[in-house]
C-alpha cells in the first residue's frame, strides 16, 4: 500500500527515482514522462470537476481514480517476472464503460462537419484543456509502447484513445448539447 | 470537409494514425506532437476567453480560428505532390495583423527593466499560461522544421513567435496597461 | 538588466534565439526547454494565486520569484568562462526555505494510505496543476543535466524537485487540512 506521509525524501535531487518495481530510472525516462503527463491529465480532470454538476461530478471521479488505476498500470512494466503482488492492469470493461458514456451523451448532438473553437462554458472550456492533455499523454504512452523492452498494455492505449473522445463529446454536452458550440471556418481571417 | 459524429474509430489504438493526406505516422510523430500542442494552446486561449470582455474577445475569437488554419497548414505537409485541393496555408497577413494589434496594445504600456511575475488579474493570468503554451508550441514548430524531409511553412514560425509576444501584451493590458504587473526582483529571497 | 519595451523582434522568426550568455541556440534545446517549462509552471503558479488567501499568496510570490532566480540560472550554463557579470545562480537557502514551509504546513495534515484525487476547493485544484508543471520541469532539467557539455547548478535541481513537495503539501492544506482530500482505490471501477 502506498505510504505517503513525510513528503520529500531528498533521494531524487540527482535526477534519478524508483518505478512500483524497484526498478531505478532516470526521471526522464519515457516511461516516468508517460505516468508524469497521466498525472497532469489528472490535474487538469480536478479542474473541470471544479465546474461540473453532480451527474458529470461522479463520472468525472470515476475517470480520475480509473488514472491512478492506468499510473499504477504503466509504472509496472511487465518485464516476465514474477512479483510480490498482481499488478493493477485496466481491463476492458473500463474502456467499454467509456464508449456507453459517450453514446449516452453523444444521443443527444448534432454531427459536425467542421471542428469546433474550444471553449464555451467554464466546464467546456477546462474539458478541452484536459482533452488535450489527454491526447498529450497518448502520445507518450504510444511512444513508450514504441519502444524495445517497454512493455505497454493494450487496454491502456485503449483507455486513453476513448478518453480523449469522451472527454469531446462531454465537452460538447457541456455546451448545451452543442449548439452553442462556435465553428471553425477554414481561412476566415485571410 | 472535416466530418465529426461519431468521434470514437478505434483505429487509434495501437498507436498509429492519419495526417490530413492520408499518410500513416505514429501518434508521437513531431508533426503530431506539433499540431497537437497548437490544438492544447487553443485550449488555453478558449480558457482565457471566459475571462474577456467583448473586445478582447472578438480579438481570441480571430486567434483560435487562425490556430486551426495552423493546424491544418501542419497536418498537410507540403510533399510537393499535388493533392486533391489547395492546402491551407498561414499567411503574412496573418502575422501582420498580429502585430498591429500588438502596436496598438502597446502604445498604452510602459517599457519594464525588469521580468514580471505572471498572474494579477483572471485574464493576465490566464494569458500567461496561454503564452507558454505558444512558446513550447513554438518549440515543437521549430523542431519539426529542422528535420529533413519535414517542410513547416515560414509564415507559420513566423505566427506562433508573434502570436507569444502578443499574448505577453495582451496580458498587459489585462492588468492595467501594465500598471498591476509585479516585477521580478532578482535574487531577493536569498 | 532585461529591458522589456518592443517585445517582439522578428529575429526569432527562423526557429533560433539566444542564451543570456548570447550563445546561439535552437529554440528547441532541451535547454531552452527547460526554462521554458520552468516559465510555464510559473504561469500555473499564478493561476493559483488568484485563489489563495494572504498568507499562501506571500509564500506563492517568493515562489513565483524564486522562479525567475531558477529561470536565469537555467538561462547562464557555467561554461568555465568569466561572464561580465556575476551569475544568479539557485542557493541552498532557498530550498531550505521551502523544507521549512512544508513541514509547518504538513504537521497540521494527516499521513496517507493512498493516493488523492487532485482537486477539492479551487486553490488545491490549481495547486495539484502546478504540482504536475513542476515535475514535468523537473524532467526536462533532469534530462538537461544528464548531456555532456550542459551543466545544471544540482541547488536549481534541489529546488524545483522539493517545490513540487511543497505544492503537493499546499494543495492538502487548501482541502481543509487533507480533511476533504478524497482518496485513491485501487481498481475501485472495475
Ligand atoms: C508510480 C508512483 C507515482 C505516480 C503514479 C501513481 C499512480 N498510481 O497513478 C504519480 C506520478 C502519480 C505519483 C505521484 C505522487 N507521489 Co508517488 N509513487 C509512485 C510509486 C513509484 C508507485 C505507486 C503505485 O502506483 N503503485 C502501484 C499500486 C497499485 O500499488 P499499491 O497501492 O501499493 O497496491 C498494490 C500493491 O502494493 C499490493 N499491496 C497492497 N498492500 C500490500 C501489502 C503488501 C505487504 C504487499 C506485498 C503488497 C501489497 O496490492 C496492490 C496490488 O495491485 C511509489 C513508490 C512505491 N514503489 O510504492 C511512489 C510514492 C508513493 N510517491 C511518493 C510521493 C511523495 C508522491 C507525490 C506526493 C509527489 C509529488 N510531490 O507530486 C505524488 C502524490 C500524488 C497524489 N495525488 O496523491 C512517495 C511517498 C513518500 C512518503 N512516504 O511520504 C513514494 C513512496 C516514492 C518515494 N519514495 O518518494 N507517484
Ligand atoms: C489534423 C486533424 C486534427 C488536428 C488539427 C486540426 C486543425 N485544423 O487544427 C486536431 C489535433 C486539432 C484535431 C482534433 C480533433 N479531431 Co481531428 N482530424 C484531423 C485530420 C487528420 C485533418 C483535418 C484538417 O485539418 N484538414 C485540413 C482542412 C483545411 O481540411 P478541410 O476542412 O477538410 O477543408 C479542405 C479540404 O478538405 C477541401 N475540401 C473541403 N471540402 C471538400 C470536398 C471535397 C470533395 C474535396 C476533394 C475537398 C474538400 O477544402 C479545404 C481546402 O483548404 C482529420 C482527418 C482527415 N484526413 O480529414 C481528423 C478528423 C476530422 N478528426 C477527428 C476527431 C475525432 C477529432 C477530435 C474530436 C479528437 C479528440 N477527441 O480530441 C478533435 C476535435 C477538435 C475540435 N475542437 O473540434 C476524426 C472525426 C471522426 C468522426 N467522423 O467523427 C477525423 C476524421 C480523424 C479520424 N478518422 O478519426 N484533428
Ligand atoms: C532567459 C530569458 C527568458 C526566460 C527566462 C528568464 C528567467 N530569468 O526566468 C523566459 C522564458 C522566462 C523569458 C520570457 C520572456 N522574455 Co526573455 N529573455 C531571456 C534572456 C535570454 C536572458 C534574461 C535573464 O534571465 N537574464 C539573467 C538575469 C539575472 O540577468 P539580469 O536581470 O540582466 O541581471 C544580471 C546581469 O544583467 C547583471 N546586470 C544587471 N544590470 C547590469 C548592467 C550591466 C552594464 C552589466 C554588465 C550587467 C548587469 O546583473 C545581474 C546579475 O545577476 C533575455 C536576453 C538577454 N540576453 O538578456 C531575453 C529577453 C529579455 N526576453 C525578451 C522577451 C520579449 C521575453 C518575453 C516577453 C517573451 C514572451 N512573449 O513570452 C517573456 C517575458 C516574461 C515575463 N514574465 O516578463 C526580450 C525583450 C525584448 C525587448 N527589448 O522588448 C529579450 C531581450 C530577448 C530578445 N532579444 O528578444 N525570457
Ligand atoms: C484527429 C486527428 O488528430 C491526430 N491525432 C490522433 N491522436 C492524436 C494525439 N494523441 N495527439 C495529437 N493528435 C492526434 C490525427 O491526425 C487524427 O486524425
Ligand atoms: C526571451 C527568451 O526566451 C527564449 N525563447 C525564445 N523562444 C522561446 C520558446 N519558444 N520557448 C522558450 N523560450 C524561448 C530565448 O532565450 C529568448 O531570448
Ligand atoms: C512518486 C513517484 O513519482 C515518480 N517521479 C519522481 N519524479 C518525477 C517527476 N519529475 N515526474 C514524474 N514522476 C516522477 C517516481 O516514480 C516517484 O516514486
Ligand atoms: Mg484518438
Ligand atoms: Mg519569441
Ligand atoms: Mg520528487
Amino acid at each position: 500500500m502506498v505510504r505517503i506521509d513525510k513528503i520529500y525524501t531528498r533521494t531524487g535531487d540527482k535526477g534519478q527515482t524508483r518505478l512500483s518495481t524497484g526498478e531505478q530510472v532516470p526521471k526522464w525516462h519515457p516511461r516516468v514522462a508517460a505516468y508524469g503527463t497521466v498525472d497532469e491529465l489528472n490535474a487538469a480532470v480536478g479542474v473541470a470537476a471544479l465546474e461540473a454538476g453532480s451527474d458529470m461530478l461522479a463520472r468525472i471521479r470515476r475517470i480520475q481514480n480509473d488514472l491512478f488505476d492506468l499510473g499504477a498500470d504503466l509504472a509496472t512494466p511487465d518485464r516476465g517476472r514474477v512479483l510480490e503482488w498482481t499488478p493493477l492492469r485496466i481491463i476492458a470493461t473500463q474502456v467499454t464503460r467509456l464508449e456507453e458514456e459517450i453514446d449516452a451523451m453523444n444521443a443527444a448532438i448534432a454531427p459536425l462537419d467542421s471542428f469546433i473553437l474550444p471553449g464555451g462554458s467554464r466546464l467546456a472550456a477546462q474539458l478541452h484543456v484536459a482533452r488535450t492533455l489527454c491526447r498529450r499523454a497518448e502520445r507518450y504512452m504510444a511512444e513508450l509502447a514504441s519502444l524495445e523492452n517497454e512493455p505497454v498494455n493494450a487496454e491502456a492505449l485503449a483507455f486513453i484513445n476513448r478518453l480523449s473522445d469522451w472527454l469531446f463529446v462531454a465537452g460538447r454536452a457541456a455546451n448545451n448539447d452543442g449548439a452553442d458550440d462556435v465553428k471553425w471556418v477554414p481561412g476566415a481571417n485571410r
